[in-house]
């Protein structure tokens, strides 16, 4: 397949509007939608094609509290460790659209998967945790394409979370993402605009 | 931006014959091919908008010398973690183009940036290791997206990988990549057609 300089200029487009949302509106995605997300994870690259990301679609109240608590004890946990000076800029931040999104993912990454037959990964472990964080790009990007917004949450402790999913012995947890149409259209990231953290620029250097 | 049904699509078909690239020919890249590669990393996703991924471009064919040795050092080691029956079919196996491709590239991700003020990653360092992650697949999207291929090679030992390019203290190896016009036009993994490794679904799980 040859692509034409239109595919090169709508795939930037969609880079650039992809966005970490975390404003919400509440409408439901239709199953069109949940499909084409979860068929873009099929296109993602992964170390010996070993498909390393196991994924939950999270639609029960309880976990999504589970979930909801042990943000705030994290971000809770956060805002102490900054200086009172940094405290109240950080607090500011909205940092996760949980309460809002419809759709709720808790991603993992299987750290020994038969699959792939350990090709790539012997001197690199670290290739299926790179596998895992493509698939969710592939998400991101899928769901920004269909005008959808998607938002990883972060603030969490991973063993706790594994602990609140129950997953088996080698999984390792990856992301949290809320899912859902965006309630602003804007294409600056959240923390360049508030001030936290502008945009460095991307070099790269010659050797 | 409200972006239509063609603009999915568009994504679709370029991350369905993004593959991962291991036969190109020697033709340069022009300026705008490599200014758009470098230009995608600028809109990639980063925990706290840190931006940590640190990127050589690699021309010094001593440089590309000591990692060619690399690979082939870690290439012996894991044919010969094979058991005989296996060990024919990945030795057949081509997993690397660093003879022929004319871009290279070595990434390192910064464990500790000032860049992001530990936003997000307090519990979750794996975060930054994820944002460069998905900056090497803006990369490889947008390589695609220009009819250029690109390949990541992961046998190598980061350790050494970090003398080689005698990195500051705290950056870790993420990948080598090699960059160029495919020499073979597939839709389909390397590692399915050689019978490697089919492609497993990705089903999410209801909770």
């Amino acid at each position: 397949m040859e692509f034409d300089q239109s595919a090169s200029q709508t795939l930037q487009d969609i880079m650039r509007w992809r966005r970490d949302v975390r404003h919400f509106q509440r409408t439901p995605l239709n199953d069109a939608d949940l499909e084409a997300l979860r068929a873009s994870i099929d296109l993602a690259p992964s170390v010996g094609n070993a498909r390393p990301w196991r994924i939950f679609r999270v639609q029960s109240a309880g976990l999504r509290q589970q979930v909801r608590d042990e943000f705030e004890r994290c971000n809770t946990n956060a805002a102490t460790s900054y200086a009172l000076s940094e405290r109240s800029a950080y607090m500011k931040l909205k940092l996760q659209g949980l309460d809002q999104a419809p759709e709720h993912f808790a991603v993992f990454t299987v750290t020994d998967p038969e699959e792939g037959r350990r090709l790539g990964r012997r001197t690199m472990p670290e290739t299926l945790r790179q596998s895992t964080a493509m698939a969710l790009h592939c998400m991101w990007l899928m769901a920004r394409s269909r005008n959808i917004g998607m938002g990883m949450v972060s603030i969490l402790d991973p063993n706790r979370v594994e602990v609140i999913f129950d997953v088996p012995e080698g999984w390792e947890f990856a992301a949290y993402l809320c899912v859902g149409y965006p309630e602003t259209k804007d294409d600056t990231p959240l923390l360049h605009r508030s001030g936290w953290q502008g945009n460095s620029e991307s070099r790269w250097t010659d050797v």
